[in-house]
């Protein structure tokens, strides 16, 4: 049992608290000879780090990120990488009032509960700071991936901001970069720009979010029946993320709504000897093991439950306590939530191409003629 | 990495095809002193057992479990116990004419892609009839969470099939076992039994279905950060299901549209000394660990893929073959998953009371006066 | 953590009693494609059937495998092979003074105290009996690595009985095969004869043994530092075996006599291009992974425990009570000791493998001229 | 597979090489509650410290180590605990002329086959500087035993270097302590230091050792079979440290020796109501599983492959070399392993100690009257 890691052959081990000196990964597995450095790695971390606008929270961490082992002259070698990232903005003191409550929403009193003590500052080690640890790891994952399947892209955007949804038929790949919410329906994402400034100024609210994950380029074949499957260990990535509260791959949810008849993706032969489908409701996965279509995890995030609103709680003694929460949060969690589920999207898909290889050595069923 | 295992203390590994000569489950990590016998583990099986009722396959299958270890007069000795389901209704001829054609929507073409060959008699490892095993595994979690924690009571039933949902307002616990479908509404299941008809008869159709699974009496603390969560062993646990394609805690995918606000479950001290929430939107996980209140998880099952309407595929050689898929399939495997969701259910609730003992010895931080 | 299951990614759960209606292991990671049957399984279990010759267990058991699952027409399918055995001479009535005795050198008291009760027929899952299981699962290992790793030779045999040692200039490969106690040296051979037959008869007593056992041909590059080394994984295996207490790689615990400069394994380029050392203290393994010499492991079993001499010991009780184990029992476990330690060989060689691809993709870095 | 963590429920995981910025330990399962502080674990970091005296590497390091996670208020909260030691005194320069040389003996040559490249300086990840990080990891493993299981004590000392062996009559736990080779025989420690100076100094040579680590007071029921015993736990824990060639618990190889009579630890009951043994040939541990006895393990160290005088090799292009190893080396590396193995006890007691929970509650089963 790994309390605090992810991954079978390519293993991830986080570790720090929001407001303690340090927080990190220990990476385990990656294979030797990837090219890797410390500006690989602090581009996904810049891609996810807060403060960068009105948006998201006003913490502002430079989130550097120091590879403490396992690189040498700019290779992996096949040993553990520690990833280092120092908290330097911890601004304990914004947090000396919850020692005693519990946040209505959040782990405070199940970790109390569980462990009989917690490190309140800043929600400690659930805090989503956490998550910053993640996507320095992928950088690691990515890196590998770059030379070991050059093929596979991974991109994350948001689909839904409360009821806000995107309208597919603006779907577009372009805009993603383009807005500060990794949004591809450009229209919407000035719907959202007005619906955030409002609940965060004048509702004093937050809102939840849907994040949608495609990998690209995923070879057939990775996924291992029945507990080792690829949809298996997505879900249990994505539902690790905080807040984060349901996780779809394909058609998701939505499945139980379709007939059989048009759930079914049929199958064509391609011109170039490959196997195409006419449609993709299986979210590139077949019995837990992937298609070769595109990988597509989706998944909700509940709203921040840091509001300035007052909520109804208990202090650690019994007693009521009426708990608003200052402080610089994110009004929409889901928003920063894109580059962790791309994050662990990565390191998925690049451990399961090793156990892949030590499966079957990674050859693959011929299909076509003899 | 366990391909075929699941569980951290309380292990399953689950071993056999549709066709061969047995399936079964390796339990491991079973408490000693645990009473046990054949029969409390085929209540659970009878109940998932296909051919009851004409809305589930028509193969009929005894499904007899025999205990081969593990087992001493009456009790569980704490070694690997030994659960072997024997096949005896394998119609195999059936399936003859799709080992070389990849049936739409299963995992006929993966496996091929994967393992280069595949048993693809009643879809072999890939069958739902895997399932059974699980079911028959959970008798040994449900026999020891009696005497572990005797308040637990888990619970499944469906609440949508294909666009028809449950009315909550007509929610009722005794219905449950009261009609075909395992339905809390009694009037939505009269709907649908009219509408399961049609689809098997006419439309030679089938269709997806939500699952519910509750469950009650879960003692705070279980689960650990941050991917040892109780939710993110029970997502994995429920997306490793065949055909499952979304798995939600508490409000789920629909927690995207909530705000703070309303999201928040509010807390109180109740009369017991115990905390009380206003509501359980969290679904009775907060960062990864149990509350106390009920652990709701939901989850989404596609269609059959097996159906009597044509649909387009390819051959192993690569030519174009029209599939209709003949023999005695569920038209809503959704039902049969009922038992199924909660069995992951009573597995994972064990191993993590279990866990919890390796983690603090299970004792429980304090919330009141000191 | 797996009680019952070593390896990791090809992985052996046995399950069973020495008294209970059958035993077994379940496989689960073989490579797909490798051809099997029972007979290819059943040639290892018949070395290592007990009642063979007089110096051995007079218990007569067929041991007789079935595969369950994961093998169709002939071939490995990927999924978990399930491999029984069916206890068939289980004389219980001579275990029944046991029950209520704990025999002295036992895991009698150790499980009593552990779970509070134990199946006591035959030792339960204590037996020795337990070691067909591994047996049988080696054969699925050894099966694989014919296709995989052919060059692969895995050879044991017994050095040591009580205090009589082989004499290595008399070392004959063939004479292994020739005599009962799988003895490289057939003129001590005939005198362990002689000795066994007085312990048996007339001293009513029990020995000890060495058994030493060497892999040839393993490819350099297999194991992974620090804690997934080859030689942490084969000392694990060994000592898992029922009856070890002590294990060495090599020069073994006589490594602590030697200075640093005798002790060196000089290292030439051959003239197949590859390294070749002038000797091999270090057992084929340096830094825990192989260099591609023979990788030499010897563990010591210690005398059987059940001996018709009288012993003191107590009851559960706590009264005192003298132990005189009848029943059918080897004067020295460690000849029948000597497939078990090929089986468990094979596994870990396998496993090691399989785990390389995973890590590095099986290639090799590149000795001599660029 | 985790390539660089051991344990099942309290999980260390080591990283960092010899001459990189840091090496340390990823601590996972550490119970809530436990008094902590870096002094605490710097207590056992410098016994084990290099440069000490004139029978140790005079690398000079100060080895102070950082607590960067998991302890808030000088309490354990039960998140991972990072432990971070910062290289200071790394003389690269001398390791230059080694980067294309294999010493013998060495890892150099495995990790080049298996990785393809490797950090050369210090050895890397196969420095025994590795061995620091474990010794941290046990800090926290002491300061858990201290609460939870506050009889065991763990005390490691030498038995052994190169011929000469400890007198047992002359065995003195007091002595241990007082003198430079943790030696519970003070005579023979006087003997072990001129036979040190005349290696060092004349004869340019290196020597092994054996190396004993007794636990007392461990409670009777650790361990579980047949795979996850407390003696194979054991056995893989010392394999995996540098230079170990073999493992023994109790009688260890010399059980092979000996006849059932002999090596009978006869039972009777003892005052307190508790089993007493008229001998420990077991070690301590019956069937896995301990017995309340002195856990006694035992391991050999191979002289350190560094030394003064010529041996031959290879370069990485295949040409032959003569490698006189140069720099700070211990001649005799197993006074060093000392503290390494108490520390690695350390760590497999307690993991075994919170797994006993886990599996059974920690309940015992009764033994003596009713």
């Amino acid at each position: 049992m790994s309390y605090n890691t992810f991954g079978h052959l390519f293993r991830v081990t986080t570790w720090g608290e929001s407001h303690g000196p340090a927080l990190g990964a220990t990476v385990d597995g990656c294979p030797p000879g990837v090219a890797l450095d410390e500006a690989m790695i602090q581009t996904w971390l810049d891609k996810r780090k807060p403060g960068q606008n009105k948006n998201t929270t006003q913490r502002k961490e430079p989130d550097e990120v120091k590879i403490l082992s396992g690189v040498f002259e700019g290779r992996t070698t096949g040993t553990p990488i520690q990833l280092m990232i120092e908290n330097t903005d911890q601004r304990s003191k914004d947090y000396g009032d919850i020692a005693q409550t519990f946040r209505p929403g959040h782990a405070d009193i199940t970790y109390h509960q569980k462990y009989g003590l917690r490190d309140y500052r800043g929600g400690g080690r659930s805090s989503a700071r956490e998550t910053a640890a993640r996507v320095a790891a992928s950088g690691v994952a990515r890196a590998a991936l770059a030379q070991l399947a050059p093929k596979v892209e991974i991109k994350g955007y948001m689909v839904q901001m409360g009821p806000k949804v995107i309208d597919r038929n603006r779907f577009d790949w372009d805009a993603i970069d383009q807005n500060d919410f990794w949004c591809p329906d450009a229209a919407v994402a000035a719907e959202w720009e007005d619906y955030l400034d409002f609940l965060r100024r004048k509702d004093h609210n937050s809102v939840g979010a849907i994040v949608e994950v495609v990998a690209r380029g995923v070879p057939a074949g990775l996924g291992a029946p029945v507990y080792g499957k690829l949809d298996t260990d997505l879900a249990a990535a994505m539902m690790s993320i905080n807040a984060v509260k349901g996780v779809e791959i394909g058609e998701g949810m939505a499945a139980a709504s379709l007939t059989g008849r048009d759930n079914a993706d049929e199958i064509f032969m391609g011109n170039d000897g490959q196997p195409v489908y006419t449609s993709n409701h299986a979210g590139g996965i077949l019995g837990g093991i992937s298609t070769g279509q595109d990988v597509v995890v989706r998944f909700a995030v509940k709203p921040t439950s840091s509001i300035l609103s007052a909520r109804q709680s208990i202090r650690i003694d019994g007693t009521p306590a009426e708990v608003v929460t200052k402080g610089r949060h994110d009004p929409c969690v889901g928003i920063r939530a894109v580059p962790v589920g791309e994050a662990m999207m990565a390191c998925v898909i690049l451990d399961h191409l090793l156990l892949d290889r030590g499966q079957t050595g990674g050859q693959r069923g011929h299909i076509g003629p003899a």
